[in-house]
C-alpha cells in the first residue's frame, strides 16, 4: 500500500514536471480520485496543484478538488482565477462544499461563496445554519423531485435532462399537488415499466424519512434497518428539503463509533485523526477524566484507610486488595460494554430491564462460583510456592500458635468469597448503570465504567474487611 | 416506538383473523418488511405466518421471509407444500438462502436446497463453500454482466430483460473477450449516453475489486475509502465471481466494530444479541478473560507482597496503592484506545511509530505535570481533613518524633512523584503495545489494555517503593 503510494506520487510528479498532460489524464482516467490526492497529500506547491487542474478534465476536477487536505484546498482556492474557481465550485455538491469552507479563513469562504452560482449560494447558506450532527447539517439539497401525475417517459426525459446536477438519480422522490412527500420511486422501477405508466401507480408508500433536525445517529440506523441508500429528509410540513445518501452515513456510522469508544475508554472525543490533533487537545482530552477518577476514588481511599489498623497487625491483607479491585473492574466493564453496545444497537429498549437483570444473575453466579473456586486455588498456589511472602503469617504463628496450612486455607477462602460477591456485585451495577443512563437521557457509554468500578470497589472492600474482621480474623485469634 | 410495534402486531393479527386479504395485503404496501416482521417477532404459529404469505404478492413475500427469525422460518418451511416454497426460494437472492440455511437443521437444509432452480442451487452450494469473513461468503451472485463491444441500446434492453433477478442494476461489470473484468458502468452513464455509444468507451476504467479471499474487514474499508455501492469480487484470473452491495457492508462494519469493542473489554467477541446469547455462552466469553487476569496479576502481587514489611511498619503505604495502580490503567487505556482505533481506521502504518511515540511523550509530560500536583493537593487535602486516617502517622512521630505537616507533605510526594512516572509509562506502553501486536500480526485490540495495565502496574508500584525505601522513608527515620 505505501509503496504503491509512493510510485504513484513519482508517477504524477513527473508527468507534472514535463508537463505532460496526456499522461495526467491517463491517471485520472485509470486511477481514482481519492488514491491520487492521498498520494499527492504532502505537495503544497499552488503551482503543481494548479497544473493539475488546468488538465484534468471537469468530470475530474470537483470531486479531486473534494478529495485534497483542508490546507491544499485553501492554497488552490488562493491561486485560482475567479472563472476558475467558480467552474469547480459550480460543478461541486452543496454539502462539499459546505465540508470545504466550514474550515477555512473569512476571505477563502467569501470568495467561494461569490463563486457559487445563486442558487448553489443559497443551498450552502441554508445547509450551514443547521445544528452540527442533525439531519440536516449532513443532507444535501441536489436531488430530483417529481409530481404523482408524472409518466414514466416524462420521468426518463426529466432524469436525462435534469439529472447531472442531483446527487443520486437512482432514488426519484415523489411529491402530490401539496409538495407533500408521498412516495418514492427507483430508477429500476422506471426501468421495469411501461412508459405510460403514472408515478403514482408505480411508487413505493412504504418509504421512510426523517426530520430536518432528527439526530444524525437515528439517521444511520434507519439507513441500515431499512437498507437505503438515499432518503428524503422532510421540513415539519412533510415537505422534502434534502437527501442524505449511504456514502454520507457510512462517515456518520465511523464517527459515532467513535464516539462511542472514546467515551467507553474515558476519552472526551476522538473526531479528529490522532496524527492531526495538536498535543494540547490530546491532554484536554485525556486530563479531566484521570482527575474525575482519581476523586471518585476517595471512597475506595477512605475504606483502605479506615482498616488500616488491620493491615497494620496482618500485612498481607493489603497484598491481594489490588487482585479483588482489578477483578471486579474487569468484570463490570465487561458486562457495561456488552450492555452499551447492545442498547447503542437497539437490541433491547428501557422495558427489558427486568428481563437482562434476571440474565446477569444467573450469569453471575456461574462466573462467581468458577472464578471463587479457580482464586482458592491460585492462591493457595501462590503461597505455597513463595510467590506471595507468608512473614505474616509465620510470625503470627509463632506468637499464638496454629496450623500454618490452616492459616493460608483461610486468607486463600477469605479472597474467594470476597470475589463471588464482587462479581455479582460487578454484573448487577454494570449493566444497571446504561440503563439508568438512558433513562435519565444520558449517554450510556459516558462513564458507566468508571462508575461501576468505583461502587464495586467499595463494595468489595467492605466485604473483605468485615468478612476478616467479623468472621475469618477471629478465627485465626485477631 | 415500542407503542407502534403493538399497535401494528394488533393490525396485522386482527386482519389475519378476520381472514382480509385486502387488508393485510394494504399493510405491506405502506409498511416496510421489516417493520412487519419485527412487529410478529413472536408470533410462531405456522398457519399464522402461512397465511401471510398465501394472500401477500411475490414482490414482497420473498424478502418478508428473509425477514422473519430464524425458528419463524423453520417453522413457515415446515408447513409450506413444495410449490409454495419453491416460489419463495427462487424469488430469493443467492446470500439470503445462504443466511437461512446456515442454522438449520440438515432435513430442512436438503428442502431448500431441493427447492432452488438448478442454477440458483450451484451459488448457493458455493456461497456455503468459501471461508466465513471472506468477501465470497459474503458476496451475491446475482449481478449483471456484459461484454465491452455491446452498445448502450442494447444494454438497456439487455438490463429489461435479465435485471429483475440481479441484486443491482446500478453497476454494470464488463469483461473482455477473454471474460477479464475490464470495466464497471454506472446505470446513470447508460441514461445520460448516447443509445449507439459502445461500454467500452463510457465504462470507468478507474473501478476497484476485491479478490474472493479479501477478508471483509477490508473490504468494508474500500467501500468506505472509495465511495462505493457495490464492487465486483474476483477469482485469482480477475474473472468476475460475485458482488458486494453497500447493504452487506453496513451489516460487516457493524460487525466488525462489535469485535473491536469486545476485544477491547477482554470479551470473546459479541456476535450474538445479547438477549439471544444463552447463558453458558455468555459465561463463556467473559470468564477466561478474569481468571487470565488474575494470573496476569501474579507480577503486582509480588512485588506488593515483596514490600509487606514496609507496610507493616507504615499501613498508609498501602492505602495509596490502589490509586496509582487505577491512574495507571486508566491513562493507558486512553492511549490504547486512541491508538488501537486510528490503526483500525488506518490513520496511520507501522513506520508512524516513531512520530506517534514522540508525540506521545510529549503529551505524557504535561499529563504527569499536571496529575502529579493535583495529586499533591488533593491528597493533602485528604489526610488534613481526615479522609485518610493519619493514625499511622501520629504512631511514628510519637516514637520518633517530627513535624506532622512535613510527614504528610511527604507521603502526598511520594504519591506524586510515583504518578508522574506512571502516566509517562502508561502512555508509552500503551501507544507501543498495539504496534508491535500489528507488527506480530494480531488483532491490536486484544489484550492491550489488560496488558498496558500489568506491565504499568509493576512499573509504578516498583517506583513507588524505591523511593519509599531509597528516598523518602530513611528521611523519615525508617
Amino acid at each position: 500500500m505505501e509503496e504503491k503510494k509512493s510510485v504513484l506520487k513519482q508517477w504524477i510528479l513527473s508527468a507534472i514536471k514535463h508537463r505532460s498532460a496526456k499522461e495526467l489524464r491517463e491517471i485520472f482516467e485509470t486511477i481514482p480520485n481519492i488514491d491520487i490526492a492521498e498520494a499527492i497529500s504532502d505537495v503544497d506547491d499552488p503551482k503543481l496543484l494548479l497544473y493539475i487542474f488546468r488538465v484534468v478534465g471537469s468530470e475530474y476536477s470537483a470531486e479531486f478538488f473534494a478529495e485534497l487536505s483542508s490546507e491544499q484546498q485553501e492554497a488552490v482556492i488562493n491561486v485560482f482565477s475567479d472563472k476558475e474557481l467558480m467552474e469547480i465550485i459550480s460543478d461541486s455538491y452543496a454539502d462539499d462544499i459546505v465540508d470545504t469552507i466550514e474550515e477555512m479563513p473569512a476571505n477563502i469562504v467569501s470568495r467561494v461563496l461569490k463563486a457559487c452560482p445563486k442558487d448553489l449560494r443559497g443551498d450552502v447558506n441554508r445547509l450551514l445554519n443547521y445544528k452540527e450532527n442533525t439531519a440536516g447539517s449532513v443532507m444535501t439539497t441536489e436531488y430530483i423531485e417529481m409530481k404523482d401525475s408524472v409518466t414514466v417517459k416524462e420521468a426518463i426525459a426529466n432524469i436525462r435532462k435534469n439529472g447531472r446536477d442531483a446527487e443520486t438519480i437512482y432514488t426519484i422522490f415523489v411529491r402530490d399537488n401539496s409538495r407533500t412527500l408521498v412516495g418514492t420511486v427507483q430508477l429500476s422501477d422506471l426501468i421495469f415499466s411501461k412508459e405510460d405508466d403514472v408515478l403514482r401507480d408505480i411508487m413505493d408508500k412504504d418509504f421512510v424519512c426523517c426530520n430536518v433536525n432528527e439526530d444524525q445517529e437515528e439517521v444511520a440506523k434507519m439507513f441500515k434497518r431499512y437498507d437505503l441508500t438515499a432518503m428524503a429528509v422532510v421540513n415539519s410540513e412533510s415537505k422534502i428539503v434534502g437527501i442524505i445518501t449511504i456514502d454520507d452515513v457510512v462517515d456518520i456510522m465511523e464517527q459515532e463509533v467513535s464516539e462511542d469508544i472514546a467515551h467507553m475508554a474515558a476519552i472526551t472525543d476522538m473526531e479528529d485523526p490522532y496524527l492531526k490533533t495538536p498535543i494540547l487537545k490530546l491532554v484536554l482530552k485525556c486530563v479531566p477524566w484521570i482527575l474525575a477518577l482519581m476523586v471518585l476514588q476517595v471512597f475506595s481511599t477512605m475504606i483502605l484507610s479506615g482498616f488500616e489498623n488491620e493491615i497494620t497487625k496482618f500485612a498481607i491483607l493489603a497484598v491481594f486488595t489490588p487482585l479483588i479491585m482489578d477483578a471486579g473492574g474487569n468484570s463490570g466493564g465487561q458486562t457495561t460494554t456488552m450492555i452499551v453496545r447492545s442498547l447503542s444497537l437497539d437490541e433491547f429498549s428501557g422495558k427489558d430491564y427486568g428481563k437482562v437483570v434476571l440474565k446477569e444473575l444467573r450469569v453471575a453466579a456461574i462466573i462467581g462460583g468458577i472464578v471463587s473456586v479457580f482464586a482458592f486455588g491460585w492462591l493457595m498456589f501462590e503461597m505455597s510456592v513463595g510467590i506471595v511472602n507468608t512473614d505474616s503469617i509465620l510470625e503470627r504463628i509463632a506468637i499464638t500458635g496454629g496450623n500454618y496450612n490452616a492459616y493460608m486455607a483461610m486468607i486463600a477462602a477469605l479472597v474467594a468469597s470476597t470475589l463471588f460477591v464482587t462479581m455479582i456485585i460487578s454484573r448487577m451495577v454494570g449493566c444497571s448503570l446504561p440503563f439508568l443512563a438512558k433513562l435519565v437521557k444520558l449517554d450510556p457509554a459516558v462513564m458507566c465504567g468508571p462508575v461501576t468500578t468505583t461502587m464495586v470497589d467499595v463494595i468489595s472492600l467492605i466485604t473483605y474487611f468485615l468478612l476478616w474482621t467479623q468472621i475469618i480474623g477471629p478465627q485465626l485469634g485477631f
